[in-house]
């Protein structure tokens, strides 16, 4: 449900190709099936003939290369970046893949997460003299890399993580290597493809079908790849406990991508399933909330024996610029993005299967609509647990007080102005996954699986970029 | 299946209000509700203090409305449009609604049809010093009334359309009144609602939703509404036969919109029933082509057994900038537009649902990506009868030599690389619309309810703007 | 002294080719030379093939033309305007050339001058169902040329002009003919030229210099001229008296033209020299308001024996945009504007040469200036009459009232705050030129050589685009 | 002569003003009159609320500014910047104000000159680990300050000067204080003034006049004012030779300007009359290049008692868009840019007085251009002697070979095409400015006051921003 205000979002994906004519084109149809994982800026650099050319702005991939000159870009490695700002406010500068001149040449970078030691890193940065040209954690890499004396950037990056605390997906472009790096847990995704027997590299699968490549495996947590003349070597610090992002499962990663090595689609059909058991209820017709919650709505259909149908339309040209910050403009923006069926759901029970609740206001608006549609009934049902923690690893989420799912069932019911309403219980999701035991659940249970500091009562909210 | 190359295309959808302060936030919110039936330009014309002014230009409303002046478009009253040109040129100058001076006064028009006797009176008009400033047939009507002696804009415009022949659906703004017309067979929707007491007008009732009006009813076939200071009046010319336009129901219109009394999606999703019993074919599971025939491939699975499933996954962030005219890239285009679910395809016997073939092109891509992702078996099943011939009332197809039904449906499997093929015969067709006989089905038929110049065989194709 | 506010202002620039490569380059150079008769907007366009495709926008030239695209712009023969509106509003629909769709074919026009039965040929021509697309006079001279049986467009103009009043300067493109016309009376200039062979028209000489060419003689009063596949045919209506524009020799065209036979650096030079026996004063220094007013200020120093000076400097990099209505910032743009140079006119009783007086505010100002920069005396002499009646044939000045001049020297001498004020008398001016006696002299006298609406008195200000 | 290809180029002009409201307008004015020493970029930072806000971009100040937004820019404080290139690019983030976030809070810088040591002093912070982000000098003062432990701003940039060697005008903002700088030698002009009550500075006079401010004094060579709340405090290492730039008074500064002390339209009229009695020649008219040997010529007139006359008229309106590099085209815009008056020089032999020869390119094009229009001999005299040596000092020369004047007087005299060509010696030059003993006249000696690397016959160009 969550392309709404109400839902956590994830920051940014990324993609990269290294020695095939043509890179900055694949690498913009690879962004392309990426650009649900941020819509606020989009990048390309493309090397060439030792120098890197970047091409990047405020909106949406093609809105950015509108006017796309293929003569400025072209070469034969490229990555890219696509970026849902995790701060109010967004600018330009922020803007992805950042470029830097170091004294061994340009150095580009492309990063989805979050570094949770930045503002300490940064302040001693600034003490020895750095000058920051973004707000982004991102640059605290560049600035590390440029005070090292490795013989190579990939040595020089190595140096750079160890020092570096948090959850990323991280791609740099030389012009002499691509690399990529994933944080020791795995926390954000990061997968390696071929196409055409050249390397590829992406935030999710689908990428990789969009482009035609074929899906290698994924980056180990911790892993370093360094691809250049000489293929593609591996390296960096293994051996921390996996903890990959449950919300990717429930919510993030498209349907069609394969993460980590589950389905998006089976796993959230199967989280339908799970909750259609665990939380069943008299009614006559399952609705999902579009569009991430349709295959979990097909699940709880299938297992409850309940009709599916599709009761809620999305409006998919809905543009961003018109939804402004104020409830009353929130609230309508859900009228313009969402619309019912009344033949489907007028004079009936309704199932309504949602993927999560965190402010609440687009349920209660959900779940208004329906009513208003004839709906004689509305029984909201969710396939995680309440989100009660902020995510401090490239997830934007309200401080916690503003969760309402900190409050008890009772007290979210009477917020949404539902039925009735059940969560799946923890156990249920991770098992779903076919990954218990090495998720990060932090976000439902407050184990975080790198310390912020200050703890987790009383955080401190690092650099946010 | 349409938005791809392959499908039919809908010329415009047009909105306007009278009397309600913010009558252009209004009108945005309403055409961003029929923003699927046109994404080539958009455009506003409000009246305030007797003076109108219009906001235009190319591209989504989002795009054209993207550095919205609120002090520039002040006023009670308002028309909009959204337009997708049937030629291949677009031009600005082309964008609506088109504003003329006339010595009585300002007159904006806002348009969704085709004149079908365009020239010829273009012709005349020009013989008589008549100078037009754009391509569309809908300054026709302008220039008509402006040789008009009548006493108001109303009898005007009446005097026009009795000269006109074609679909339209007509939307007028001048600083007394609020026209609309449609024309004498309904072939192009026009719905009346309410909103705060104060009269609105869209193609498609969605448009109501968006802003939170109610239908009052369909314009009727023939009938001028005159909306100014005096009310609602009726006039018009009525009792010709009706001929809706069946593509309305099969692909153009929103789901969740009411269209001549009938649920759009109530209509697809028996369309897909029928067609289950109509062409059966034993497989494992059922997918629709996203998103317009999603509700029918939920008809043919409920009269079938066999389980829908969300085979295709639809990148609803694809730019319209980067699809280029080839051939190889509009197959690219395909395959970043449209994504198959693997763990939903691969080892099974799958029925793709469609709702129409014109090229053939789209449906070929379509059956391939499923095999390629490991479909054992592709049925084709269409809830339409082949379309054979050209449209010459606002919907664009392709001369009648292109398109691929006109062969037989052993040519036209060969064609698209399926299994099998079905179609839905007509009278199963115009029977689930629950308008049997007051159709409009000449693209399936060749029996045009208004004459074209040439006849049907040998057709003019006559000033399509 | 006029590019402030205070001066009257010529309307507009034209230039012509037919027949050479890379025309809409020569017309570039040509039109850049007449810059100074319009910054408002600019225009080409060019004849390739049979289309006319145009180019034109807001602004300098420099900045429409600052994404040049030669692809689009090729073809052989090419006419192109500067526009500087006279009304207040500025509007982007009536920059020119305009284009227009006929019958007959495409057809473009530029124009310098003023229609002055413009709103009676209007109205007439709406009630016959004419719409008209903008403000321009220009546009009627199309409308009438619509109407027209005429077998070709030179003859369908000459019908056209003879219910035309006004003075005029008009070039016409079509696939088939450049045309261009002068008024009766010869108010506004056009002058023939050769470049490479081909026929060449220009507002002004200096444009032939820019681009090369030479001048072969002015068009004559009345005279049509077709220039096509057959050369160069001259038609029209002559015999009317002459009515040169004495403004065109004392201020608006560039010094270094040569205007119906004179060069207006010569005829400045001589005004300042009779000037200077006509209004001798005791002085240390004679200095001119830049730019227009040098070659007199040079010619009265000449004639009084007292030295010249460059006491004022003009900033030439002003950009139009700062300036602003309001009088404090008028004010302030003279400042930003001119300079004086303290050395020159410190101590020292100045002679300053100004070439008019409208309003009577820059030289209220330009007398404070220099006063302030420690000038002991500041003896205005103007090389002209004083300015009294508004000009209907192109020439941009306030309503009778605000005219200072209307008051006597006396008057016009407490405004300024000038020591002393002399004018050179109208016999002198007129002598000066070599024209006595073929001249438009009604801003002067009030003697309207092309009677206006509702005679001198009490005029009636049509259609002023 | 210089604004065409020909001249040398002066880099920047700087303004700065310190607690008044409207600051931002006050420094656009005075930037205005600053134009003519840069035109490819310009920019004001403001300071509001302990806030540095920035507007800059490519292009002349009334572009950058075209929609100025006063909202955007309130505050009390400002520095502005106007830049010309010295180097073939022309980078965007060149564009200056600099602003830089050190942790001591943001800064802003504005530069006009050239560091000497530029490279080596870049390439020693960057084996720090320092980032930069232009290729500018000026980012240099910039990470010098960020490395500093100094208490104030005001000594971090007395620190950072002791490390820099080169000519400099600085101008900084910070929170806290507007710091201003000039070079050991006071080879870039800089200069003090109060505008009610509060100080301004800027790069010449002529920026006090346009705003109204009153000159106060030159700042000093090698001073360094603070400006804060406790009022104005001078600092800095004083002592060093003056060595005041010799092209600020032949060719850069506006006439209107007072200079260190001396007018720079009376020193460049005394050149005039020094040239005429060191080279005199028989000879009818004397004609000056505009604009900056107007002054020059009147001179020359005086002294030989010829008759002045201004026989070369300038296209004021040229835009910079339309010159492009080829040799054709700049002989073109030579053309399009100064048309001589027939009249004025027909049958006469011209005295044509330059300010310099650098290509000689733009002199041969004057010569030859005068002669088509009827000279009958064209002498050229030149305000200065051959300018044999590059400028390290912040103006653009080409390298040394290409220095036409390397060349004897008769090489010249070949090159260009006159009947004769006399220099102005040294001496006479240096004693017309009043400043003999305290000059900068490497470029005409080849004695740099400055040590440059590798000396002055084999140089090395370093870090040319």
């Amino acid at each position: 449900m969550a392309p709404l205000e109400d839902g956590p979002r994830e920051k940014c994906g990324v993609f990269g190709i290294w020695g095939l004519p043509g890179a900055a084109a694949v690498t913009y149809r690879g962004l392309t099936a990426l650009q649900h994982r941020g819509q606020e800026s989009a990048g390309i650099t493309v090397l060439r003939d030792g120098r890197l050319s970047t091409l990047k702005g405020m909106g949406l991939l093609s809105h950015v290369f509108s006017s796309w000159n293929p003569e400025e870009l072209l070469g034969e490695s490229a990555i890219g970046h696509v970026r849902y700002s995790t701060t109010g406010r967004s600018e330009p500068q922020n803007a992805q893949p950042l470029v830097f001149r170091l004294p061994a040449g340009p150095l580009a970078l492309a990063h989805n997460g979050n570094i949770v030691n930045a503002a300490r890193l940064r302040r001693r940065l600034e003490d020895q003299g750095a000058i920051f040209q973004t707000g982004t954690d991102t640059e605290i890499v560049a600035h590390l890399m440029a005070r090292s004396k490795a013989p190579s950037a990939r040595v020089a990056l190595e140096e750079a993580l160890a020092e570096v605390q948090g959850a990323y997906a991280l791609l740099l472009l030389t012009p002499h290597a691509l690399l990529a790096a994933r944080d020791p847990h795995g926390i954000r995704p990061l997968q390696l493809g071929v196409l055409e027997g050249r390397p590829v590299l992406a935030s999710e699968s689908c990428a990789f079908d969009a482009v035609g490549a074929q899906t290698v495996r994924d980056v180990a947590p911790g892993e370093v790849l360094e691809i250049g003349a000489g293929g593609v070597t591996s390296g960096g610090a293994r051996g921390a406990r996996e903890a990959f992002c449950l919300f990717e499962y429930i919510y993030f990663a498209r349907p069609d991508s394969v993460v980590d090595g589950r389905s998006v689609y089976a796993v959230r059909k199967e989280l339908g399933r799970r909750l259609a058991k665990a939380a069943p209820v008299e009614a006559d017709v399952v609705v999902g909330a579009p569009e991430a919650s349709i295959p979990a709505a097909l699940g709880y259909a299938e297992a409850s024996g309940l009709p599916f149908e599709l009761g809620l339309i999305k409006n998919r040209y809905l543009g961003r610029t018109f939804i402004q910050p104020s409830q009353a403009l929130r609230e309508e923006a859900v009228r313009l993005k969402l619309n019912p069926v009344r033949d489907v759901v007028a004079g009936r029970r309704v199932v309504l299967v949602d993927d999560s609740i965190v402010r609440g206001t687009t349920a209660m608006q959900l779940v208004r609509m329906l009513r208003e549609a004839g709906a004689t009934e509305v029984h909201l049902r969710v396939t995680a647990p309440p989100y009660r923690h902020p995510c401090f690893y490239g997830i934007d989420t309200s401080v916690a007080e503003e969760l309402v799912a900190r409050g008890g069932v009772e007290e979210v019911l009477r917020a949404v102005g539902a039925d009735s309403l059940a969560y799946l219980p923890l156990e249920e999701v991770a098992e779903a996954t076919g990954h218990a035991g090495r998720l990060c659940d932090a976000c439902f249970t407050g184990r975080y699986p790198i310390p912020v500091a200050g703890g987790t009562g009383k955080f401190e909210l690092e650099a946010q970029p």
